[in-house]
């Protein structure tokens, strides 16, 4: 086993990420070599006075990008990196961006991704039909639209919106755009920049990661089982939370009616105070009412809404919508407006029509009824394991957060499911602060685009890890 | 005619749009109504002790937001707004964000917009057919991209740029986006942010509104008859240097080959530096050779290559691309890898095929006919004007540049042509700073969308306002 030299230093690079950079330096530099075993998470985290959480994140980081593999029971060993490593035609050595893709896509067989949706009940024949009816529009289709979207594909949204979330506005509210990320990036403009967030923990980290780089400062809010302390918001100053109530991520929760309340009249308290609610997977949910959005409880114009199509109709559309109170859609139309559209055309027109026709909402009736069978179907199967020591956010959403029963830590857990040809998602990768030593190993299983047959395939991976394994990492 | 009381203060917002606000709250307050006639901007200049461009720029953001219009010789008049302002529910009245739209698509028979490309001559087959071939992949589309964009249609574009610009790029170095204006967010954010930046002026405004929303400093750089005099650069800081040198928008002169090689020196002249090249039409191009791109020249990694399909297939595509060095693409392949491809798979796919099976090379062949034929028109009949003081831009790109002899300002000669139905450009909306007082009268004339007949069309309009009309404003 190799002895690592690693100096840490205090200031603005997370620990993890030091101890990530400086192995992958190692071993592109050719230091730690081919099959070499790198020391356990637990002898490298005493021998550099950190918690053994870092090493597993800097690990899990290698892991992932392809630089290391976890053998079950045995360690983590460095990948040959000869295909990794593409000579330039000047001589020297780059290392290659995207070294996961290749791997991947032959090795993994089975994944459990939160974000993938079931593509063999997608409605082909309706969504191409009406593709092809808004390429006859011929001319129009070239054109870009305004920066806040198509007109008519805003009218159809805030239908319905109205009738599926009881959101309140006009088409004149609604921006469409690129996805959640570019739509927050306009939005932070629109609110002047600088701000200061308050998020969950753990939370969408990609939304996270945009605040971060556009300059805004994030803190974490209070939370407990019932999600964020939305009464301990008044002790810090803070610009805008960012909230998850209809089904927080990843954790599942539904924020309770008091503390909507709460969170209501902390953004009443002050002027320049916003609620961001993103309500990204409330088309789903299988046991009860849906639960209105905390947009339609909102007298004082201070929630901003989020929805997206990514679940609803498909990832590869890109396409989201924010809803903004009036004064700051005022603000856009007066200020913005220099933005072109950031969604194809046709694209625009084509959802337009899809649901303009009916076909969303026949679209969406048929997936709750297929999601809600897998649902059941996972939820009934977890519970038959003895490794499941809990499960949480059931009864919405495309997946469930079960903590587990070992004596691994989460990346090795995560790291020996790939070895396997199973990607499963470490609760840790959506948290914003460490982990807390208390905390059991928690996963996300995601079933939306897992047949059956292929959940129960990854259940047995699973069992073979947790429940023959080895027990002591 | 009515007297404004306007108190200008000195501070943070521009005295234009200090104007602009005053008049408009007395507009939609009622203060000042229907049918009233606004002071004559000389006037109004001289009350309030400002430039008369300044009360231009002004009454020509009320005119295109339709609060007031003009008159041809008798000045401004403010607008019927009852169909502007809705009634709101709750009994408050506001501000339509969109008063623009309706009126402009009913009225504006010819419009000379620099950014219109010929619909009449679109593939539409081919790219029907490109669509369809695609919509068959099936589960494949639902799928997003990852953040850099689809690899072959990354493969693909590297292959065009090299053939076509000289560009060196591997695949990896390519990030395709929705639209320039997120790539630049996107690039900033990979550059560090806070950047200093050195723009020419006049410019692409939207990328100086990008910069300016996202928290960098623009300065504008010292120019002469042949663009940006680039030795000035060293004496003042600057991380970035935004160009367009195959064919500056909106004034169309190419860099000559000496600033080119002073500003690759000065990029190379310190740590840090970068030059956006923003490639914009440079499929277009009348006479002579293709100019090589400056990215071709760069032997230090410091050009960031800026593309886009919005000229060269569609602006409703929402379809550009950007060519960063090599350490910069590996920044963003390690950092903002979290961010999903902002553009449909789909498009990805359907745009790849086009370029793969000639269809785009066909078609901008077809297209460069097209386009030299209604610019040698517009040419020829611009030069048969008397009015026509000077021509610049030719033998390039989708619009020409015409200083017009005329006593009116720009701002008055644009409201009248739209008052007639014919919408012109004033080079005054493309500058950072103000115009100086020297500057003649100029206009954009965009020619890409427009069959002879409109050209000839819109310039008897410009005849009738500026041959025979009123000389003294």
């Amino acid at each position: 086993m190799k002895e690592l030299m690693i100096a840490l230093q205090s200031g603005k690079t997370p620990l993890y990420e030091q101890i990530y950079l400086a192995i992958k330096r190692d071993i592109e530099d050719g230091k730690i070599s081919f099959g070499e075993k790198l020391p356990s998470t637990r002898l490298l985290a005493a021998n550099l006075n950190v918690s053994r959480f870092t090493v597993d994140l800097a690990y899990e980081q290698l892991v992932s990008e392809g630089y290391i593999q976890a053998r079950a029971g045995s360690g983590f060993f460095v990948c040959d990196l000869s295909n990794l490593i593409s000579g330039i035609s000047d001589g020297e050595k780059h290392f290659d961006p995207q070294p996961r893709l290749e791997g991947e896509q032959t090795d993994v067989r089975i994944d459990f991704s939160p974000f993938a949706i079931d593509t063999a009940h997608f409605p082909y024949n309706s969504w191409k039909k009406r593709n092809r009816e808004v390429m006859d529009e011929a001319a129009d289709l070239l054109m870009s639209r305004e920066a806040a979207g198509d007109r008519g594909l805003r009218e159809t949204i805030a239908t319905y919106l109205y009738r599926a979330r009881g959101v309140h506005c006009t088409p004149d509210q609604i921006l469409v755009g690129a996805g959640n990320e570019y739509l927050l990036m306009l939005l932070v403009q629109v609110l002047g920049g600088g701000l200061s967030v308050v998020m969950e923990d753990p939370t969408y980290m990609q939304a996270y990661e945009v605040f971060r780089h556009i300059g805004c400062k994030v803190r974490v809010g209070m939370m407990d089982e019932e999600g964020l302390l939305c009464c301990e918001l008044d002790k810090c100053p803070a610009d805008v939370v960012y909230v998850m109530p209809s089904h927080q991520f990843p954790m599942g929760m539904v924020m309770p009616l008091g503390r909507r309340q709460e969170l209501l009249e902390w953004a009443a308290g002050a002027e320049g105070r916003y609620i961001i609610e993103d309500d990204h997977d409330s088309e789903f949910r299988y046991v009860g009412k849906p639960i209105p959005s905390l947009q339609s409880r909102d007298q004082k114009d201070c929630v901003i809404y989020f929805g997206t199509f990514s679940k609803s109709i498909s990832p590869g559309l890109r396409m989201s919508y924010m809803v903004l109170p009036r004064h700051l859609s005022e603000r856009f139309h007066r200020q913005f407006d220099f933005y072109a559209s950031t969604v194809p055309t046709g694209q625009q027109l084509a959802v337009r029509r899809f649901l303009e026709t009916g076909d969303f909402e026949r679209h969406l009736n048929r997936m709750r009824r297929v999601y809600k069978a897998k649902h059941d179907f996972l939820l009934r199967e977890l519970k038959k394991r003895s490794w499941v020591r809990r499960i949480r956010g059931e009864n919405a959403g495309l997946h469930l957060v079960v903590a587990v029963d070992t004596a691994q830590t989460e990346s090795e857990l995560v790291a020996e499911a790939l070895e396997r040809g199973v990607r499963v998602y470490g609760m840790s990768s959506y948290r914003i602060g460490e982990r807390t030593a208390k905390e059991p190993v928690t996963l996300l299983l995601g079933f939306g685009g897992l047949s059956e047959e292929e959940l129960s395939e990854g259940l047995a991976v699973l069992d073979e890890l947790l429940s023959g394994g080895n027990r002591n990492g």
